[in-house]
Order: C-alpha cells, then structure tokens, then sequence
C-alpha cells in the first residue's frame, strides 16, 4: 500500500493530536510540521523526530514531493491556507468549523472538485465510537420515525477570543446531528447572550426545524457550573440517550415510547372519536462502543479517500452545511431571533 | 386563633393532597368536599370523615358558615368557580394554571382586591424548601447579577387531552423564574411540536428576554426516555444547580465563575486593551433543605394570608403573570416562534 | 374463589403497608386489626373500617372463623404469637426476622408441618421485581457459575433499640442470598462495632463461605453518610448490579468477565505453560421489571399456598435458614469474628 | 538550589509517569533511564533525549555523580536494587509494594538510616489533593473521634501473574489509611478466593481492629463488572465520602451524625434509663482539591527531603507498615480468615 506524506499546518491546542495519530497510521509518514509558534515547534518536533518544521506553511505547501496537508490553525486562516495546498495540488484535511463563512466554503469545495482532489473537514465526533453505533441504529430503523434531536453542551468553557460560543461548539452538535439524521433543515432560529465581553456570545440556543414535525434543539453554554454533553434522540419506536460524560456507557437505547390511537368514544352519544394515548416502557440497551480513539479513524478516513479516489464521510459539502447553520445562526442571533429561512 | 372553615372542590389528581393537608392543619377545618365523580367522592370521604359530600359545587359556595375555598379542577372552570365563589364573598386557592387566559385572571384578581378577599394561586414549587433556600441565597446577593436561569422539565410523561405540554409544565418553572428572578421579562418566543396528538403540543421550549443580557430559557417534554428536572441559575460570582430529581442534594451552590478585565497589551505596539479571562473555581456547598411538604407550606400561607388581611406569596397578581407568559408563549408557537413583546 | 379472612396482629411501622396490601387483595377479608397502641389501632381503623379492632391478640387467635394471622409485631414477641395462631389451627405470615433463635424457629416450623398449617416469612424483598428478575437471570444459566455475592445496604439508619444493624437488616440481604444462590453457605464470620450504644452493632460484616471458591460478603450499616444498597453478584459468564437506590433501573446486565486459558509457553525452553487472561467487555443490558408493590406478591402468595395447600416460596423452612445465618453471625461477632462451621 | 541527579530503573507501566516527572522537575536532572526490555527503553528515550539509557542496573548504580535512584521494577525486585543502591550511597525513590515481606523492608529501612541516606516509598495516593485535604480536615478535629474507616476498589483488573488483589491494590488503601487515622491497628483479618487461576487471590476483604471501636474495612476485587473507589470516613460529628470516580468533586463533607444521649425514663417508675438517639443533617462540603498531579508532589517531597535531610512522608518506616499489613493480610488468607494480632 502506497505511504501518503503528510504535512501539519498548526500545532496549537488540536494539532498535536492530529500529528501524533498520522505519525502513528502506518500508511500516512508525517514529513512536515508547521507553526509561527517556536515553542510549539520545538515541543513537537521533539516528541516526533521524523519531520521537518518550518515557520512558513508555505514551505510546506511548496513541497512537492508532499500528498496532503492537514489544516490545524485558527478559523480566520482556513481559507486561504486550503486554497493554496489545493490550488497546489494537495489533498486537504481541514479543521472544524470549515470556514468563516458559506461563500468560502463552497469556493473551496468546487475547487477541490475541479482539482481531483480530496477535501475533508475533521468532524471529529462522526468518528466516535458512540456516534457510529448510534447512526447504525437509526439507519436500521430500529427507533422508528424520528421526532426530535435535543443536545446540550455546556461547561466552564475555555473562552475563545475571536469566536463566539456558537462557532466553538456548535459545530460539534450540528455535524453530528447532520450525520445521524440525514436531512436538511428548512429553517432555523437562534438567541445568545453576552456575558462576559461585548459581541462574543458566551451562551446560546439553536433550533432548527424540518419540513414535518421534527425539531432539532442545541443549548451551548461556556458558563455552566457543570460540564454536560447530552443528547436526546427520540423516535416513534425508541428513544436514545447519548451523554458523552459516561467514561464507558455513553449510549443508551430505551424502548419506551408513546402511542396514539383513536377510538370511537362509546359513552358518547354523537360517537365522537377521542384519542387513546399508551405508554410503552421496556428494557434498556447499552450497547458496547469501538474505544478507538476517534481522530484515528479521522486519520485512516482521509487516506484512504485520498487512495481510492472517493469522497470521505465528512467532505467538504458536509462542511459546507455545517457552515451554512452556524452562519444562519449567527444571523438570527444578530436579528434577535429571527427566523431564517435556510 | 380563629379555625377558618375550608371547602374543596375538585378530588382528582392533586385534590386529594390539597384535602389531607387542610384536614391536618390544625387552623383550618374542612368542611366541605365536592367533586363530580361519585366514586372519587366516596373514597376521600372515607379517608376525611368530617368533612360534607357533594356533587354540587354550588352548594358548597352557597354555605354561608365558609371562610374559603380551594379549586382543584380541570383549568377550564377555574374562571366560573373562582369569580362565584368570590362574589360569594369566600377566599380563594386556585390550581395552577390559574385560569386559561389573562382576560380572565385580570378579572378574577381586580374582583377578589375589590371584595376584599384573598386570591391565591398554587404554585407549590415556590413553596418547597429548595426554592425557598434559592430565593434567600440569590437575595442575599451571593450570586452576583443573575446571568441566565436555564431550566429542563422532560420526562415520558402523562398526556393531558385538555392542554398542551407548556400549560401542563411551564407554570412550575415560570412560577419559580417568577419568584427568583423577581424582575419581568420584556419579550419571548416559544416553539413545539405535536409528536402524538395534534393541535397538543407534546414539546416546547420557551425563552424570555430581559431589559438586559439575562435571559431565561425553558424545555419542557412528555416525550422523554429519562425524567429530567434541572435548573441552572448562573450569577456573575456563583452558580447554582437545582436538581428536583435528587432526593435530597437538590440544590448545589458553586462557588465559579469568569471574570474578564480589559489589560493594556504590553506586547503591542499600537496600545491596544486585550480583555483576560480568569476562571475562578471554589467550594461546593450543598444547604440543607426544610423538607416539610411544600402543600403544607401552602395551606399555611393561605390561612395565614387570611388572617393578617395580606397579599399571599403567589397572589393572583403573580398567577396573572404565568398566565399572561403561558399565554405568549401559545401565541409565540401558533405563528412559528414569532417574538412576543410583552 | 374461597375468600380467605385473614386477621393482623401489630400496627407498627410495618403492619400498616401488610393491612393495606390484604385489605386490597380481592381474594381476602380483613377480618382484625389488633395493637396495644390505642392510637395506632384508631389511625389504622380509621382508614379501614372494616376491620374489627382489639389490643388483645388472644381475641384475634380466639376468633374461629378466621382462616389465617398476619404478626407484625417486635421479633422478641414472633414466637409466642405464632406458636399460639398455629395451635389455634391458623396459617402464619410472620415477619422477619422470623424469631430470635432458630430453636424457636425449627419449633415452629416442625409445628406447622403436623398441623397441616401455612407458615410463611415475610421475607419481602424476594418478591421485589428486581430480584425475581435476578433468579430468572441466574437459573436460565446466563450468568454461568456464581463466583461472589457482595451486598452493601448501609445509610444513616433508623437505631433499633432491641435490636443490632445485623438483626434489623441482614434478614434483607440474607433472604436475597438464599433465594438466589440457592445453595447453603458452609462456614460464616462477622465482625462489628458498637459506636452509638453499646451492646448493639451498629456496623457489621459479615462473611459466607461455601463448598467451593464461591463467596459472598455483606455490610450493614446504620452509621453511613449515604445510602447505599448495591449487590453485585458476578458469574463466571456474566455479572448483574442490583442497584436498590435507582428508580427503575435497578438491574444491570454486563456481558463482562475474564477467561483464563492455559498455553504452552513457546519462549521458554523449558516448555512451561503459562496463564493467559483475556477479558470480555460487551452490552449492558437493563431488563424491564415488574412493578407490583412486593407486599402485593407476598399477600398473594400466602393466600395461594393456602389455597392450594403447598409450601409458600419463603416457607418457614427458609425463615430459620435466615435465622441460623443470624445467629450465627451474633456469635462470630461475639467472639471477635471467629469461624462458625454451619 | 542544588539540582539532584536521578537515574530511573524500570520503564514498564508506571516507569514512564515517574520519569516524566522527574524530567519536568526543575530541581532534578534526568541522568539514566534503565529497563531490560529495549523496545521500552528507546520509546522513553526519544521521548527523554537528555537521559542516558541502558538495560543493566548496575550502571545506573554505579554512576559516582548521581545523587538518588527511582526504582520502578516487579516488587520481587525491589530489596535487591533497593539494598545495592543504598550500599552505593544512593537516596532511593522505591515504587509500592516496599517489598515481598517485611524482613527486606526492615533491612533496607535500616540500613538507609544507617548510611543516612533518604529512602522514600511512592504511595501516591497519599500526595493526591483528595487525600491531603482529607487529612486536613481529620487533623482539624471537625470530624471528631473516628469510628471506622470503609474501603472499596473494585473493577475488572488487570490481572497480574505475580501477585495477587491484595498486594496489587491494597497498598493504596492501607497506605491512606495509615496516613489519614494515624494510629496502629492491633489485629487483622482476611479472607480472598481465587476464580481465575490458583494461588492468586482475584478478590479479597481485609480487616483492621484497633485498640478502641474504631473499624477499617477493604474489598479489593480486580472481577467487578463497575468501577468502584470509595472511601468512607465516619467520625463521631460528621463523615467523609471519597470517591475517586469522581472527576473533582471528590471529597464531600457530610455534616450528619448520631447522637446518643442517656435521660431518666420519665414513664419508668423503677427510675431506669434510657438512650435516646437523635439524629443530625445538615449541609454538605465539597472543598475544592488541590489539582497537582500527584506524582509530581512525590518527586518534590522526594528531592526536598534529600535537600532538607529529613524523612519524606512516605518513609521507609511507612511502606513496612504497609508491607507487614500486606503480609498480615496474606498470612489471614492463607490460613482462612485467622485473626493475626499485629
């Protein structure tokens, strides 16, 4: 099988991760390291002797010897650094959210298209073990209809200072949800508020509706006493709870569920019919998940797009959506909630 | 101390509770019992000896020996019971929700103030030990400006045919807000959707603006696999957790918070401010609650109320103001989350 | 179906839930209600008038009508009263602990068995859901061999003045044991400490050994800062946690366990063999569980072995085998923990 | 300050925690980094560049410039590199278990003292934040007298070949306890079995008896399907609960008690006296911990003592007490649940 050289643009707080799993994936040799940081640099290259460092990304992008380039910088930057490794005919691995914006998004996304080249957005938590069984259950059918998807996110977060909590977070939630339910939203509105420093929103609620009954709720929070990562899932059938602060039951299938039927009202002179509600309860399910750490199979996933010439799980125009809701989202927040058609 | 002389009309769901502590306070005698349902009738009586039976609600209103009557029926005949029992010239405690709109319960509380009778709504929860130690620790300022007040209502819970899951919930969680927070929200917006029955909201999440950047934020669910009722109420220097579901940890005071100061950037030429963000984790501390039952507290106060010729805590005019939310919040998911001014 | 009257003699803290649960079984008629406490005995008749009330037992057991005796008094007093109802031709439901030494309770038990007559011991707990669902898991095989019973019921404790922590709760977990191991232990220790009175154990452990490697081990506890009542009962195939505390989810399956496999070392010139241990993590499963109120089952069963003249499932047989373990732990314990060969 | 010079022996699993702190500790250098397996040595060195590695002891040994020795090897090697080390003038660091029996912890603690060299024990827990402030707070007095001490670690364990649950875990319990009560134990008792191979203990109870009422009690089992580690710290006016699961709140101060006090029956013509007990709750104490990993407050005591010339902590004299108890207990196991006096 045929070794991709890899180079990592950013190795501030998640780039490290991402070194060290493709410096561990057999078919990936981790060739160049980058950042403006030198201590970060040093750190780095010490722990993984193997590549070459550099301050300037675009020694790395002149490479060309080099297969792909993993993007680990600030958002701000993702943009243009994707665009030169692509326009250099590099495969790109991109950090989540995408971009700042949709526009940049989709250029990018046609880019890649046009090259030939693979373009992937690390949604890291499609990757998770919990995530995969959980769309291995709805995709069996086995919750029946789904009816609403509620996640809660949040903690005493690590403020950032050029994103509000929406842009932190939410990308998160929204990628796993775009996984896991499968359909577009036809509308969304948001709220947030400013607590702590002007125009970065340390608290919001996200929802987006479907073109039936389903909704879909987010609550993001950088200020919560307590750290909670919890998302309902309820179908017809079967419901999910999905609490990612378990060490090992993270998944939880109930069979409970509610059922309405109607039934003519045989005390009622004029037969009218009234609605006979019954509630199921039966065994809980926990159903044991692969450990693998997620950003391996982040890492594996990318190669081997790159190798069979496919479009991985989470490709550019999943990205694209994802960018799409937390650009939506911040319009309606900056509208005061308005609803914004999607 | 003068005996007031009690009837209750309604021996339903919470009926019964409202009778067995009238009958157990020592200030008050029951006299009357009422419901429509024979079988009901005969089994309080069984349990209440002393009390009089009836099917007939005006009978009860038309003894004149009476002091006050206590309304524990289906909301839609909140209005006509309470305004005869009023212009009768009797107290009255009414269930939540106090009536089905605020048309009704303007009148209702303008009618008892001009009789010069006692109004009061039932909102146990305010009544419970936990929210009364919440109330005490956030007047006694120890938690800084209240930030947000973010509470979950869900479980798989019974479906009503005559409401919706916001009537059925939210006057808990608004009355609570109510008295907590003690300031009026200027704005809301809600949404739901019917899973099971329609036109019967079975989830719903509400949201209420402030003057400023508070916020309060509501879900409430009868369609949930777990059973979850959670309130965080974040100050700018501690945060509280209230969790109903604990048996008897219910409310946890952290001692956390961020700060943010604006510092001069030494490392910037142009002297611009940078604002640091400086987490702060202490103590927890959990209080120790009053367990005495919240109806007890009930009883109590509205006896009281009567006999110290005062407003009781959740007069009508508070049992107005969940109405008129509850109301908005109607408006605001029959036009699609449409902003409420209120 | 022969209606069964069934008289009860003590209206303590538990006589009340057992008058209850014959008063609402259809099959039976609570004949008498019997206390020394005039105050208890108005309370409990107040709530079911149909009964006939005594203070004297002696009028209960006199009545030649009636079928059966319910004894829910003081365990020093089990005895004599079941001696006397069994001499006057009545089935027995006595309560746990069924006597103060199992003399007392072989007696009975040989004394019920000439007489044809119904002796039963209210051990409740076997008739809970959860742990009939626990001895359907284990008798189907599923768990494969049982290799330890460890069972912790400690919280901050309602003293018992006659008697110690082992007498007031080991019945529970003893009787638990017995039903579901359903093998008899060969040796016992117990060690305890007298914190509060002395000459009454307020913390105890307590140690079964049996034929072969299996164990079980319990602590009591009055002393405790939190409640606890967990079992884990682990199989060489599979394990369970019974979790008293939990709401509903009071089972847990896991597909968990080590398997040891003997291989030949191929490093080693000498040919050793080496053990290998490989383990097994997989779901976890939460079975549904009845919900009946136990004390239901117990009543029911009583009845129906009367019914059908057969030995009820906690016969007087498996009351003395409790009182023997009982005993015997006493005299561990007074002896500073010493072997007590059973 | 002088820097100390460290040469570790043993890169297996808990080598490689203790090199890395030492090589971030700014009053130590890294000199040497032993192990004889090579695949771990050159894995710790690329990590480590600046420490010299080799596979045979007695180098690090006898490197005359090299102030202290950490060994991290099997406990059967532990008195022979201890006992070199110290006969080489090295200040010895020496991983838990001390050693195989208390004969060779004797010897070795001797002869430290005699060479006057600094020989330290790493019972890490006793450095974590949870069990200082632990400490602190027995030592303030607020708990009062203490009355017994309850010990839970149980999980699927490793298995380890050569040693069993008792020696693998209990050191962290006895050696807290040791360092929390503060007194001696006067007697013990233990029983085990063995479900997985023979002659190694997979679970086992341990019993410590002090001269007054006080109790400590331990369940180490490495076959639990959960994850338990919980420490219960009774005193005579509030309790302690430690559970280590617990991602920070840890610790929780539970101000509850039983009060028995002895009052003149006044209904008792024979003037006798009765124990009345009461009951107390009151708030709960989370203190915030001390987040430091503790591994590197065992390298600072250890190099501070070696700077300060005085015993560390976790002496020598502390891990024999340790190992007499682990003896003890081995020797109760063996002969089935014999009380040892100590």
């Amino acid at each position: 099988m045929s070794i991709m050289k890899v180079g990592v643009i950013g190795c501030g707080y998640w780039g490290p991760n991402l070194i060290r799993n493709f410096a561990e994936t057999e078919t990936a040799r981790l060739a160049w390291v980058c950042d403006v940081d030198g201590n970060r640099l040093e750190t780095v290259s010490r722990r993984f002797p193997v590549a070459n460092t550099t301050s300037d990304y675009r020694q790395v992008i002149a490479d060309r010897s080099l297969d792909a380039i993993v993007i680990a910088t600030p958002v701000a930057t993702h943009y243009e650094f994707t665009k030169q490794a692509l326009e250099a005919g590099k495969h790109v691995l991109v950090e989540k959210p995408f971009t700042t914006c949709s526009r940049q998004a989709e250029e990018l996304t046609r880019l890649a298209e046009r090259r030939g080249l693979i373009l992937m957005v690390d949604h890291t938590f499609v990757y998770t073990g919990a995530v995969r069984k959980i769309k291995e259950i709805v995709e069996s059918g086995e919750l029946g209809d789904l009816l609403y998807f509620d996640s809660v996110r949040i903690n005493l977060g690590l403020f950032q200072s050029d994103i509000n909590v929406v842009w932190d977070l939410a990308p998160h939630d929204l990628s796993i949800m775009d996984y896991i339910v499968g359909r577009r939203p036809v509308a969304l509105t948001a709220t947030g508020s400013c607590h702590i420093e002007e125009g970065i929103e340390n608290i919001a609620y996200v929802q987006l509706r479907f073109a039936d009954s389903m909704l879909a709720h987010f609550h993001f929070n950088w200020l919560s006493p307590v750290k909670i990562r919890r998302t309902l899932i309820a179908g017809s059938r079967k419901m999910i709870v999905y609490d990612d602060i378990e060490p090992t039951e993270k998944v939880r299938v109930y069979d409970k569920g509610v059922t309405a039927s109607r039934e003519r009202d045989s005390t009622d002179k004029e037969a009218k019919y009234q609605t006979l509600v019954s509630y199921r309860t039966g065994d809980v399910w926990v159903p044991k998940l692969d450990s693998t750490e997620a950003l391996r199979h982040v890492a594996t996933e990318f190669l081997d797009a790159i190798r069979e010439k496919r479009q991985p799980l989470t490709d550019g125009a999943s990205g694209l959506r994802v960018v799409r809701l937390l650009e939506a989202a911040q319009k309606s927040i900056d509208r005061g909630g308005q609803l914004i058609e999607l």
